[in-house]
């Protein structure tokens, strides 16, 4: 993908066009490359496992994203070892962002067949550091929305020195496929009449009542984008 | 760590020692490097990212594991990429392991204090290929029993071809760490009469409630093990 097809206006295609990194060796039948699958499972995520390469061997650190469009951007300190690796590469910093949600146990009468239903993302490609003073306010904006959305119109927008304190990477949506397993367990037939209870067990989603900070002053009530989660 | 020290028997420190790759460049004060807190957290993950090199360029891919005493198993079908360079691998397959939580929505007054609260662990090494049968039947019963605590003894053993078809690889929990967020937002002190809701969302931990397989047999009831979950 040229770097103009992700500029609003511009027709996309609805799905990502698959390479030999991502077609699944195993389980073809469990890859899946259309866009909006893609990106619904990136925004549900929290976090994301970018991996890197130091000193020839891998990095792999759980970091929070954000998505705008078909670009994800990462954020951290300046000072952090990615971020670094990232503003002193040239052409860029080879990465792999991973995100997953695990949705329930597979619990087969074999323990061959036990497995997990799950929904990832795996991105390949080069991250870039963002110089551009407008895309990183639009980036650091799309990482709190990325936390709960609409969020960052009620926060404080960072000043001129959180600015300068953060770096902010760019990963192009263009290698990636997303890997799904939905349903119950695949037991062979000849398992069938063994005694195991077989199943699923679906893990819970959602959220517990918010904690308020200690210092929250009294009469600030949880708004409607937060009691909506 | 050498290999005797996963011994049973065999008097093991309390805490893994720091290296240049487990000490953070950054927040060194969430850094933490108990045995007991890291063999906490990995229990508590059904699935690790895995970092490994291909073609020069990382790669990052969701998987189970288990856990027995202090080595980690990954497995996998003897065909998959990471699987194969293993057992091509020689002396084995650098890798990185990353186990991670996300506890809590941190929601600060200002955009730049927005984070997660999490725990997570990361574990640098060499995976090797499990070649004793012994060694290879016992990950692949911890691999059953990391999903669900006992399940091993309630389901079918592997059979020979099974076996034949799966590929465990090792990795010994040397170079590892963890590190943890926790708590409330941490707001600057020019921002706390700012008139936004600050806290913690935390996220929902369980399970919904069992769904049991289109073709369980009646009269095969959820047994305690489950139940208790």
């Amino acid at each position: 993908m040229s770097e103009t097809s992700t500029q609003p206006g511009t027709p996309r295609a609805t799905a990502y066009t698959p390479t030999d990194r991502t077609v699944p060796t195993r389980s073809k039948e469990r890859a899946a490359y259309d866009r909006e699958l893609v990106h619904a499972i990136l925004d549900e995520g929290y976090v994301c496992h970018l991996g890197f390469v130091r000193d020839g061997a891998p990095v792999v650190l759980p970091t929070l994203y954000g998505r705008v469009s078909d670009r994800l951007y990462v954020h951290g300190s300046t000072g952090s070892r990615p971020l670094r690796m990232t503003g002193q590469a040239d052409p860029g910093l080879p990465v792999c962002l991973t995100v997953t949600h695990v949705d329930g146990l597979v619990l087969a009468r074999s323990a061959f067949h036990h497995s997990i239903n799950y929904r990832s993302v795996v991105v390949h490609g080069i991250a870039h550091q963002v110089t551009d003073p407008d895309e990183k306010r639009a980036a650091l904006d799309a990482l709190v929305d990325h936390v709960v959305p609409g969020r960052s119109l009620d926060s404080r927008p960072a000043n001129g020195k959180e600015l300068a304190a953060t770096a902010v990477i760019r990963l192009d949506l263009d290698e990636v496929s997303a890997k799904l397993r939905t349903g119950g367990p695949n037991d062979e037939p000849e398992d069938l009449a063994l005694p195991h209870w077989t199943g699923v067990l679906p893990l819970a989603k959602g959220f517990d009542a918010p904690v308020p900070a200690d210092d929250l002053a009294p009469g600030i009530g949880l708004p409607d984008y937060l009691a909506a989660l």
